[in-house]
């Protein structure tokens, strides 16, 4: 079923088909690779020193991705840089050898549009990645990058944000020189996504009954996986109406797990990587204080004690994961609000394309 | 009563002798000052383009007002780095025009010893800020900043917060030649906060009472005051079980603000200056929604339809805002910890200095 389909169907239906469609969109993505490579390659020519990422919500939670992505491919320090200084405060910050990456859904946020006319009259690379290349952020820009996410229904993100992470490996992979390993990577990686989405449909539809009467929960990642804690903390805020507070490991040790008691689901992103030791450690303190674990991740069997495991398989290259390991939690925002007799289709107060400032 | 005098007394002394203390630390601070102009010099004569903040918890959340402190005094692009992606990761950026900004209380956390140890390696200008001057952090960095907070004893930080504030404050007004201003608008802030204490301990331990069963909420603030929002949001969870969340503004209404319903407190923090519209704009989406407001900040007047009303004086400089605006959020703790019968002194599971990666 598409989402167009979808919309006015049975309640949550769009953000299923939306989550559903993930991996179809990632294989659309692949197919603008080249337009990917040549903005990367204009990035090197420039001498690119610095990477600005902005964006609300959603693209906001990918820009945590870009940080690694930037950080471990072309080797390159990326930003979550803030609006506000720049369009409300009006710093003047040199910006000659920075790229920004620009990210929104529609390309009309106005900020995120004033925040890159800002940026490109002050010397600024800048780049519009968004699924709207007649949108105002496109015309804003020097350079776009489609998502190829098509159009979203759901009020709360899916596709567009696993397109958005695919997107900027893409970009980082390519300033690395290593575009075709990335390619073959995420299309790997939607492959794995669409064997693993039916399985987990089902699982989190059992699990979420038992998480009818939650109010607060923590999610913890770290590293490229912080990404998912945010997002996935997001869309159970937006969705669900539970306090998701979304922690790095080491957050949770330094204060917010004296917070924790027995009605505290906490949340724990394991992956096969560096950042193990410090997520296995943080799980062994939030259980020790009454927490119920959810597990998920490449690593989630490394978690000792949880209620609930939902591993993920180990894509080929792990910094890819976060293209995975969302996917629990896009489907458990959709399950637990038909548990709590919500609409996750139309969450209370939100609309699809946020004009505030 | 000193901090030392108060351990082991009434639950909670240790906590509010600390948050008394805290116009006395901006004096002792204000006795370095030619410290933080001579380090200043230095970034300036190397030629900083970038600052590099790091940190946890507390340190973080000062390291949020680093990047307003620093994007509007001297216009250097402020960023708080990811400790992971070079600790963990291995990430070999280039970090030779860079400046580390490393903030910890005890000058033990190693994580961001080892961040510094790198950073200096590879060529980035190395600042401690630190309470301890011979600590492993302070060994590590080229160049010791002192706090003169003193000795820290309750487990919640919060002379140290302000400390910290001060001195990012104090050292970007060195970096921006506005050093003799900066350190006359701190002294200046430092008796207005001595003057507002009384009256907000009384005002607050009232308050306290009607959030004592209060599980969740969200605490609303942009530009310089985000940092206050989230320090604000740790000191409630570590203090006093609630979940509380830290957003700005624009954040809450690309969400969030869906989960509000009226069993949800949001706590916005309300400054006069360019943010102000997109503040009172959240406020009244929340309250709409049906959450009851605490209104705090220099323009905590301009929100409509609060239950409490927090307003704090304006200090000579805007920028300096979040030294006063922090106290009503940690006098909450404080007492609603109480409140709540829980001994805000000894939270559950932390202890002061965090070893934990």
């Amino acid at each position: 079923m598409s989402a167009a389909a979808a919309v006015g169907a049975t309640p949550g239906a769009t953000l299923l088909a939306e989550i559903r469609e993930q991996p179809a969109v990632l294989g659309r993505l692949l197919e603008h690779a080249n337009e990917y490579a040549a903005v990367a390659a204009e990035a090197r020519r420039r001498r690119v020193r610095l990477v600005r990422m902005v964006g609300h919500g959603s693209s906001d939670n990918a820009a945590s991705y870009g940080v690694y992505a930037f950080g471990l491919l072309p080797a390159w320090t990326a930003m979550r840089d803030s609006i506000s200084l720049s369009v409300y405060y009006g710093a003047q910050v040199d910006l000659g050898s920075s790229c920004v990456v620009a990210l929104s859904q529609s390309g009309e946020t106005p900020d995120v549009v004033e925040y890159v006319l800002r940026a490109r009259r002050r010397g600024a690379f800048t780049i519009a990645v968004t699924n709207a290349t007649g949108s105002p952020l496109a015309e804003a820009a020097e350079a776009t990058l489609p998502l190829g996410a098509g159009p979203e229904l759901a009020i709360a993100a899916t596709k567009t944000y696993s397109a958005q992470l695919a997107a900027l490996a893409l970009l980082a992979g390519h300033a690395a020189g290593r575009g075709a390993e990335l390619e073959a990577g995420i299309a790997r990686t939607a492959q794995l996504l669409e064997e693993f989405l039916p399985t987990l449909e089902r699982r989190l539809t059992e699990i979420a009954v038992t998480f009818a009467f939650v109010g607060r929960m923590f999610v913890i990642g770290r590293g490229p996986e912080f990404a998912t804690a945010r997002e996935i903390s997001l869309k159970l805020l937006e969705t669900c109406r539970v306090a998701a507070e979304p922690l790095t490991a080491t957050d949770l040790v330094h204060g917010p797990v004296a917070a924790i008691d027995g009605l505290f689901p906490v949340w724990t992103i394991a992956s096969a990587d560096e950042s193990l030791p410090a997520v296995r450690d943080a799980a062994e303190r939030a259980r020790h204080a009454g927490a119920t674990l959810i597990a998920s991740g490449t690593a989630a069997a490394e978690i000792e004690g949880a209620a609930h495991y939902l591993p993920v398989a180990p894509p080929p290259l792990s910094l890819l994961t976060p293209l995975l390991s969302v996917a629990p939690g896009q489907l458990l925002a959709w399950a637990l609000a038909q548990a709590k007799g919500l609409d996750p289709d139309r969450p209370s107060g939100l609309s699809k394309v946020t004009l505030a400032r």
